[in-house]
């Protein structure tokens, strides 16, 4: 932690904020400068982010030295971490694809739908069951019934399943259905639901919030990890700016900016960053191209009937179409495609 | 609703289009223009919201006639809601101002800052028994015991006690012992704790979410009153943008926005709008003078001791130089500061 | 200046880092954590300005510690900037509102809305001839004649005149007519342009940028006044975020924060900040409540037909109602409603 | 243009509206719902748009059902638009790459520049002779002198020479040494300089402003064509978002938002989107996925001791790095690297 104190303070102010950061244990160090004075205090940083310094008097500014997430970076992990999915693995080798409905509509949608994911190469197959939507008057997804209907078409096919969790009293629910469990972006802060998954043995697929930080998501991340869950997928999503010609901007630099911060893996969503079904391949491509660890993508058999999110989900020979067009981009960044089964 | 078609769009996209929409028991009007055509559809535009007008070929936007909120909008009520408090109310004819501490820290801290702020004029004390904290290593309150220290303090002083709920499975824990349910920003997309807290008859402090636009504040308290929970508080606290000289950007407008389109009443929450102790007092004076029902004002006894948001909290004489400022702008609005004791 | 070097900078990158900055004049101090080095660099910040830090070798962030504006700041001057403007000034003890309708239309509109906005208390009389607009098929205003309108107006009402300049060819020619030059939001960073209103001897009325932080427009301030002009009044006037309720979104805070760093006088535009007509007079009052200096307001005798902001603009009556709600708020700031004749 | 009323909008109000919008030579057709009327305006909409309809009595909401810019639209062009650059082209086949420093800083480190870049494959040799600064007080160009060096330098390797222009005095001059003029993000609604630059033929690179929406950004290339100007190249360069990890935030989806409204070329910036080395290959590898025409790249001798943006500069090795990067994805999109000579 570094402290920049204000052009007035006084001898005396400085020697009570050292007081404060010394008292903690750590050491202080002084420039004196001719108009304001940096002190730099070393030792165990953690211990003064409790401390409002800010409101100490003679003091300006404070920046943070160390990174406040630890499980989650880079620098704490030998190297990139893999995670299990089915027959194949979510990591830095191959490039995954997750596909399926917003919603679990029915068995028979939700059973074409992994069929032909499946053969054109998902890696796992997508579907809500409990549905996470800004009007109390929209559908609010099957519930337990959608669960079944996720496991009954694992079984049949082989794809394993992702799918949301909402309610920290659900966890166990959705656990038990679930191969990955999703927390949606309005829930990435819902700290209670994330301490929850990191008691799990399951992988925890996290979006990011729309006005969160990578800082933010990292942190996020931390709450799972520091519970003992270390299988979590990073999911940038697009975030909340003025630009409304698309559904929310898509914040591409996330990727490498979070490949270079940590060992987790990164997912993007193409589908709710651009909220259209034409920019579901060019931010397919470029993802990949910026060196994401495989993609989250909305497909419904007859995307204009669709429950929720019609308007953004691909159709069978457009998804397959998708996965023809990644192809010569995952290689280019020399991935392969991973399936699960 | 209203349908704007593509300029290419032909006879039989467009009566595909109508063919839809009239499915669903709306009737549509067409206006002909030389390059697109115009479809009004009259009914009732909630059927139409489960439909993906937007992948219907020939669609090129759609735009919403009807608020997607019915019980918060200011349509539907004959006038502005009055919530109980203590032996006052919040509502149109007064200015009432809930203060104390980020964090239960203690049951000392507590009494003294609830005596204090009473004596100011303060309407009710907050204080957070569970804390959402951004970081897992961060302190996380002092739970059930500190909503007994709540209601030891409440019991002394008269004061009614507001505090913030963040877990569905602690709603009717927090519910025994607090008289308003806070909803924190980073959870007012929570549906399910929305959906529980509207099952209580407990007033509800909805804070509006960091990348909450004013719509989505309105449906999150529709949420909460579409189970019959109708005495919901709306609380601008800032909103995340570029600028970063204050900790969050204070949305002023959006409370004379928020009267106009709802009539539940609006607080703002100074202290982490600005994230400074200095802005307290001018972003209160505005929030007054702009037409704000009360405010949200963190105060501690020792600010520079607090285990959170010390940067932000007031000490007890500068509360009490706030409460002696807002007078004139309370005034100047036609209201009186409100108690409740 | 502080340096923090990267968790596997080597002995000889902090050295490399040091002889850098020391070459430059200035002294460096070192901190050395378990994990990091800080280097405070004491002496002239400004020389390391021109130095790309982060591309050294082993550097992992970089603190400016000194303001990068000098002129601007509340510590250059002695106390708070006056600008005569007609018979009055704007500062500290007043508060003054320039109104008239956003384009010069024609004398006789500029004439009445002059009586008018006097008559009610208005400082200053604003209309542009030269207009910025998004669309190239849109009004561009009347140039010169609109100019010559400004000037025949003051004469016979005596009420100032202010009025934007777009164009570094326009300045003389602007300058001939007007006694304050508006600088518009499109225009804040067009540094061309600042220079040469630097170089006047003319009050410089600055409009914050839409996506301006509050260091870039007192950065821009400080290029007028590096130019000998220190008559610069600075002007929030909304930014541009995700919410679309309001036209933009008014940065309150950007008041108090401003009054804190710099001397000079600072308005609000509460027109285009909250672009509607029902929404300036709760954004004036919060502005005189929050500290501002002064306003720029929207009149135009007839909105409905307006050329240009018609839907922000008052007419002769609401401005007079808003003159009028506007004196308690004034008053409890201890200030007067400022006039110019 | 499509108008909705107010809830309690009266047959009058109605029929007012109806008389504004048809007295400027449009039709109306009305759909009469429960609660609302919708009235669709039938004609030239160009007319409306000087109208303030939302201060008519009554209305709600306007809604555009045209495209305000239309030498800019697609739909207007047979196909898309090529621009000759040296002895190739900018457009749909190839993907030229622009590179050179940030300021010209000297003859000697422009030719080494522009020499290998050129073996390296870019289209174009870019540098700044006037240079926009946040401070009044950082290097600030060589201004002619700066043209001279690349007018020298374009001799030598026959590179065409892309350069900045700001203010409307130096556009003749900037345009008898420079073979495309660019317009930089702070001057891209600077509207006095767009018509200037429309007058002359020699291409424009338009490069977004930080808050510009996409709309914003086209209607600024409409300024430009209005003028008579054609050749307008468009530039992603990142907006300004809350997130602080990157310098700006890289809008990748405006690059197939802006293929689909437009027939112009689109470039990005990622040395500017991203503000970091490490992040232009990512960055570039995304763009040339998303479909982009090309880029504009910084590339500097010794990025160490560049004068301005050595943060985010390529040395000539890392660039000779990226164009080899760039090849396969380049050819996954159907294209070939365009170069000039």
């Amino acid at each position: 932690m570094i402290i920049v104190t204000k052009a007035g303070a006084t001898r005396e102010d400085i020697d009570h904020i050292r007081e404060r950061v010394e008292s903690l244990g750590l050491r202080t160090h002084l420039s004196v400068g001719e108009h304001r004075t940096i002190i730099g205090c070393v030792g165990d940083e953690a211990r003064l982010q409790s401390i409002p310094l800010l409101s100490i008097p003679g003091v300006e500014a404070v920046h943070e030295v160390l990174k406040p997430y630890k499980l989650a970076s880079r620098e704490f992990s030998g190297g990139e971490t893999r995670i299990p999915l089915g027959h194949g693995e979510i990591g830095p080798d191959g490039f995954s694809v997750i596909a399926g409905p917003c919603s679990v509509e029915g068995f028979d949608m939700m059973q074409s739908t992994a069929r032909h994911v499946s053969a054109s190469g998902a890696a796992g197959v997508r579907g809500g069951a409990f549905k996470p939507r800004s009007s109390p008057y929209s559908f609010q997804g099957l519930g337990e019934e959608g669960l079944r209907i996720l496991a009954a078409v694992r079984e049949e096919t082989g794809l394993p399943v992702v799918t949301e969790v909402m309610d920290t009293r659900q966890v166990e629910l959705v656990a038990g259905y679930a191969d990955v469990l999703q927390i949606g972006a309005r829930n990435m802060q819902n700290f209670a639901l994330l301490t929850e998954v990191g008691r799990l043995h399951r992988p925890v697929l996290l979006k990011r919030g729309m006005s969160a930080t990578i800082k933010d998501l990292l942190l996020a991340a931390e709450y799972v990890m520091s519970q003992g869950n270390m299988q979590v997928i990073l999911c940038e999503r697009g975030i909340r700016t003025f630009e409304t010609a698309t559904r929310n901007t898509f914040d591409l630099a996330a990727i490498p900016v979070l490949k270079r911060e940590t060992h987790l893996p990164v997912f993007a969503d193409p589908s709710h960053a651009g909220g259209s079904r034409a920019l579901v391949p060019p931010l397919s491509y470029a993802a990949a191209a910026a060196g994401a660890d495989g993609l989250l993508v909305e497909v419904h058999p007859d995307p204009e009937r669709a429950t929720s999110d019609g308007d953004q989900s691909l159709s069978f020979s457009e998804f397959e179409a998708l996965m023809n067009g990644l192809t010569p981009f995952v290689e280019a960044v020399g991935r392969a495609v991973a399936t699960a089964v």
